[in-house]
């Protein structure tokens, strides 16, 4: 777990990274973004022993990330991201974009991410204001919020 | 290091989380992104042992995340982000908005993004086609991309 400095606490990108910073749980995410809802399946996907896939679901779940729905008569089940779950959608999509861009394979994006609705390319971008105007990365500042007051106030 | 299975080495996210998944260096890029330039004040950001701080520096640096820029007379220099760094921002702005979201500080959003040329608010959304209409981050459809053929014919 991250050093639990106050710096840390004040940190919504901090406090994100301690449900989902664990790479395996990004992983896991993005599997189940992909339509993997069964233990075995994120297995053989991510080559994790099952002791470690385990716990890391069990946290996505407890965290409310993952859902389980049982199928089946035995004591199986999915597990389906949660609308929390899929607003991670955007993180990862930005992640996966700047990959393909400089990490990419020899044969192009192993992954095209498409609008289930029309089937047009998805991406994730950052907008500014209602009108959604573009925003380049470069062009952003980041201030102190509501939340910071204490954090401003500290003596580092 | 993520093991390396085949299926990581042909995901786009697997590969941008070999550079940045390691949690301290997306902290880094954070950090960098609101205008920290110098070991002393990363390391009082992040609480980190110096040799720990140092080599994901140099990681990142090696990356091409950061770049190296002199200062004053001796051998000091500012760590400054490269467009690729700059371009990590709608990933770490996606994953501040989850955090702020899911799980808020008593006082609300510790930091805000803002338009540096307008000031107004900057978020991460998802964006379909040229006429870059939202698109809810439960309505995509992940597809097999051109780089996906080995990783379709491989055995598991």
């Amino acid at each position: 777990m991250l050093q639990s400095s106050y710096a840390e606490l004040t940190c919504s990108i901090a406090r994100a990274l301690e449900v989902v910073g664990e790479r395996w749980s990004l992983l896991i995410v993005r599997d189940a973004l992909r339509g993997v809802t069964r233990f075995g399946d994120f297995q053989s996907s991510l080559g994790l022993a099952r002791n470690v896939l385990s716990t890391r679901l069990e946290h996505l779940v407890g965290e409310g990330v993952l859902r389980r729905q049982p199928y089946g008569r035995g004591r199986r089940h999915d597990y389906l991201l949660t609308s929390k779950g899929h607003e991670l959608a955007t993180a990862l999509i930005a992640l996966q974009q700047w990959g393909d861009h400089y990490y990419p394979g020899p044969d192009g994006p192993p992954r095209l991410i498409t609008h289930a609705d029309c089937g047009g390319p998805v991406t994730a971008r950052l907008a500014c204001g209602e009108e959604e105007q573009p925003v380049a990365p470069d062009r952003i500042a980041v201030l102190p919020g509501p939340g910071a007051a204490a954090r401003v106030s500290s003596s580092h």
